[in-house]
């Protein structure tokens, strides 16, 4: 019926393709949208799939460059990090995704957006924030949170029941027992075996980096120059890429072959649970590296501090929590580019066996290091009294906190 | 004279045997004092040199137990870092030095305090800052930022010459061209030719770490347990090492034999100065990362968030700045050992050619992270639909803000 | 029933007088309780009707001492505030509801909870939060969020009609066109005609205090004591108030006769709308003022920036939101109470139709004000010349950011 | 000598008289410069005496216009306050008067700047820092801290010995005993009889606002509307003003005839002393009432929280601790005027005998507060259930806090 018309992020998985075969037999006509971010994806084959289950079309929307520009970068210009560990790679994939498929949804003519997300992870309130920030009159179909859909599909066996039965195609390979979510930021691992935390995962479970044992005994060294906080060329083996998607892209290359990214960790999810995930990310953990570094060079010290404490956690935690479309990400990311405009140079690096390490940097444009000014073998430009003076002054308050505790009996120069 | 009595920090080097010969020569009674930190030192010979020199005394004090107790193991308890990257080694040994400083010249009946450090750098000031509010009596003389000092010495060449003039013995092994400090935390590295910051250091200036590329070829695995945030045993090799400082040096052995914690940074020195400095820092960097995970896994969220904004940078900034003898330093710690009371567990990990790697980890005590709630295979205990209303609620400024962009004709699901 | 036991917050009003025999209708047994937190009510009225609508009993519970010691004092400490203005009156008396409701359930033997708060506010969630923390077992019945009810009850009209039918005495006298809740911290004033912000509300709303215009023309002046941060002592006309709850009871009558404390705001309801509320605050409002003007005698200015970025506001809001009951509030007000621990001395006040004004103060524990120090008449204690190298090393990091301006073309010299 | 060029801030008091006598006679020429900044004063007869004592020449600057545009209205844009209370009013002028002194001396060919501030307090470090920033060629001299100086002049005697052998004229009415700094935004009292902070400030000491025990018996109402968080329109007494130095002093007035705007603390100066100051802040006190109050309107709530956190009080340092040329103040007015840019709308006021009171506010702009939607007596457009889901979503990490502690054996449902 033209009034019940849903578009579903379709994946072409067991889950999503019982919700498409679920949402037709409920009465709605459902356009299929699948974003390509980067993933390794059979992505003709889905298409084909969902057709063939009864969707009226099949969306596949390149991403690619657009999650590079508008969300990978912006993280890595604000050294983004999530519990001082994850760098937030399925939720920086999450803002473009959601609000192409709003476009999609547009186009379309579609009454509902839908999503095959579960009831207590981080990624239906990603979408579902999204969508109705970009677009509110658009309503929302979640299956896995309405009990008609949850109380029937009650765990995977009523799923391969239901696709025996709807003539869903089910994948012959086994199963992994965990899930994954692959983007050009990184893959994700969680559920099933990693649901013990106290256990390693296996190891074959990381597919965007090899395993650091197995990488190459020679360092890979190379050296990533930035604009504005922006990745702007790469410099490695002899050639130069430039391009934000193909710097991106060849930073992914060189992280994975030397087993760069890999972190595992329990970390809070928005919900209030907290969770396992596993995560490689090589590219940008080498960025973000980079980054962190030139900005030693040519970043002033104090606005360093006001952005880490003020920006930095903060713009991570609205990405986490599904508010990129959000007035205070907004607000943050102002912030975040004034903050860059003074962070050019470049920066030279190496990889080797799981680790990336910088050797050295440098900038044509700051003038806040100097060689003389820092040198410990020269007073030129400097008055060695000032820092006596200035000491002096720092000191008023400690002396006052030193006496006072002599006055209490309690002198700091006693060790505790 | 009586009178005029000095406890001067003296390490044994040409720089601080300059300063006690010359404060000898100014007819000042010097007592040498020296830190034992866990630095590589010849204790014996720097005293047999002070005496030779002409000091009254030369007094050794071992301070490692509560250089660790008091200091490193508050900076992992509240993962303390500085500029993202720097761990704070020779910060936080400083307050131990200065404060046993102090006492062994209120023993002594010292009216001064005098040190070797140069005017343009961090430590003068923590050494101050310390002195004054440990004792606020006792007066400072610092070499090298007076006139009648620094314009006699302007070079290595008239200290040579002075060393030579006043039989004072001078190292026949030429000198490295950068300085060093050394000590349980870390070993730094900076100056001389380490101030080109674009100039990869040579291979040979490492102290605390081997090689990455030197490192076995096998990984170590290893299990730390911590109680209210700091570590209570090490299980290694079979074997249970524990005790603060046994620990410590176990974490710094494994850090050091696999090349564990090695940086290379521009960082901002408190008096206002961009400077480059490299560090090795293998236990405490490993430390550190088994702290967060741990942390993963059983401090509640909004605390983590809270600490890590409020407590962790600002306590590192106190640190770096020689703000440990502070009002405000101490407020923080009452925070963090109040943030701490839950964090017990242990953390399963791996250390392999330059990297720590964590596999696993576990918690008797707390309840914060749950098998059966963090699944995304079951629903016991918990309602989806509660999760729509989560959502829904949330997105009422969110919509808000999308209709204020769709009005204002920047509707959100264009792409920029 | 004896499986279906029902602890309900009843006020005597319509909308609980309603939900009381709904409840009774339902089959439930139900406890009524009434905090005393120090509103204007007839308690034995309330106590007979719920009796005679069919409660099996009525609990009324003085909680004035506990609101004061351990909601409004700690605000106080802390100089609580809310988006700058609102000083959390209702928010503050809520946890202590709570608590005492759960205890009261808890004796009774229910199983449930109730209140008849509206879907749309801050109290419901601030009731719910506090039971769910406090025991997790007993489960609640909101009745404005259930269908059942609301669906039934969609008006006034509705709830005289059913009041009409059931028995339930309605008040003769005309209900005010806004609602109220009052305690000891304040009455607070919102919905009916208030929802249109920019009316003035009328003249007669405010009811604890008098009209600024028509209080007295003579000021009042009072000195009030502080031991680590909380008030102590009130001396006021020729007395002598001691006891916590009296001494704020004290200040609120002298508040209420000068008309101290009205403010008339539109503040962010933790749900995410705006909403327009009016407070009389006449106590605290004049307790905050003597806090903070005590402080600036006696509090170190760093550890007072660091309280007030991280202190202040986040429990405030911990607070509004009901999360008193949360390891958050708990971590926050351990470091509140830390940073009293020097917050002695007395504050000289003047309060003056509508205005509290401070006159002067004096601590005899705190040594950070010095008259002679402070004093621009002596520089005793002091050299001058520390100030210039005080200014010259601050000067580093701005002169290269001024110069930096001259290279970019953009001098600071010039006027925008 | 013309190589000995200085461009002396010169107020016509006793102390700049004397330095400028000083100056000359120590061989150097000087031009005066005093900054309009809207103080009271007698310009053409400061412009006399400064040329009869010997100056090459008086510059006279009117700075009003760019003090309110450029610092009084971003201070009200970030609703600008220091340590809870002090409104910054004289450390919003130095950043204009610094600038247009160093204009002054680049165009009078300058080689030094020099002013007569006391080497304790805050505003040598807020001139000379501006100074560094805007022009690092030009040296300063800083007469009260020079010893060549200082120690001649030790007490007003020695000034007042001085001005009587070098013919300066020293007014004949008796010296108040405190000193002012006087401008648009304020007026300031410290030191002499204001030094012991228990003592009352005398009542004759305020100039910018009457005494609120004799101002008017009748309120005084108005409507002051914003743009972008600047005030654009002032409706007072059924005029209109536009302008903003015109609203500025028309608000200026209104406060001082009711009495509005007089504050007494003790504060923590930048250099680590304690001071007390009075201030009497008329029109500044009212615009940043009207200002949070709009914001209370128009301010997405997580915008405000975060601006609040990072920028208010972190701008308003900026400036107390002269760092107005500096980066971070740059970094963080960028955040103010983003955050702005939705503040429109106006406010309606009074003020009487010494308050200022919000009546009520609008704006045609924001879709923020939404009288339906805020209505507690209609569900339009709001789904109660919702906030059961988020109320039990919210839960989830209470519940396990309260979980924990009746584990431990402290239940929270006891009374401490």
């Amino acid at each position: 019926m033209s009034s019940k018309r849903v578009c579903l992020a379709y994946s072409g998985g067991l889950d999503t393709s019982t919700i498409l075969k679920w949402l037709i037999l409920e009465g709605y006509t459902v356009v299929c949208f699948l974003a390509d971010v980067g993933q390794e994806e059979d992505f003709p084959a889905v298409e084909k799939k969902a057709l063939a289950l009864g969707a009226e079309r099949m969306i596949i929307d390149n991403l690619q460059q657009e999650f590079v520009d508008e969300l990978i970068f912006p993280a890595i210009q604000c050294n983004a990090i999530y519990e001082d560990r994850y760098l937030l790679g399925t939720s920086l994939a999450r803002p473009v995704i959601a609000r192409a498929q709003v476009r999609a949804a547009q186009k379309y003519k579609c009454d509902f957006l839908s999503h095959g997300c579960t009831g207590k992870g981080n990624d239906q309130v990603r979408f579902e924030l999204a969508w109705k920030a970009c677009d509110p009159s658009i309503s929302i179909i979640a299956p896995w949170r309405l009990p008609k859909f949850f109380n029937r599909f009650q765990g995977r066996a009523d799923l391969l029941k239901f696709a025996a039965e709807n003539d869903i195609p089910v994948s012959s390979s086994p199963k992994a027992p965990w899930s994954m979510d692959d983007n050009l930021a990184h893959c994700s691992y969680e559920s099933g075996i990693l649901e013990k935390p106290e256990l390693e995962p296996p190891a074959n479970l990381w597919t965007r980096t090899v395993d650091p044992l197995k990488a190459p005994d020679v360092p890979t060294k190379f050296t990533l120059h930035f604009a504005k906080g922006i990745p702007t060329k790469l410099e490695i083996g002899g050639e130069e890429v430039v391009g934000s998607l193909e710097i991106f892209k060849a930073l992914n290359k060189v992280g994975h072959d030397n087993g760069v990214g890999r972190i595992d960790i329990v970390e809070s999810r928005f919900i209030g649970l907290k969770s396992r995930g596993c995560y490689d990310t090589p590219g940008l953990t080498i960025a973000r590296l980079a980054h962190i570094d030139i900005e030693g060079l040519v970043l002033d010290s104090r606005v360093r501090t006001l952005r880490d404490r003020n920006v930095t956690t903060e713009w991570s935690q609205c990405l986490y929590n599904g508010m990129y479309f959000s007035p205070e990400r907004e607000f943050l990311e102002n912030s975040i580019v004034f903050s860059q405009k003074n962070v050019n140079g470049q920066v030279h690096m190496m990889v080797y066996k799981g680790s990336a390490y910088v050797l050295g940097r440098s900038s044509e444009t700051s003038n806040l290091y100097s060689e003389i000014e820092a040198s410990m073998d020269t007073l030129e430009g400097f008055s060695p009294e000032d820092t006596s003076g200035f000491i002096a002054i720092q000191a008023i308050r400690l002396e006052k906190y030193g006496a006072q505790k002599i006055k209490d009996g309690e002198p700091l120069a006693k060790a505790n």
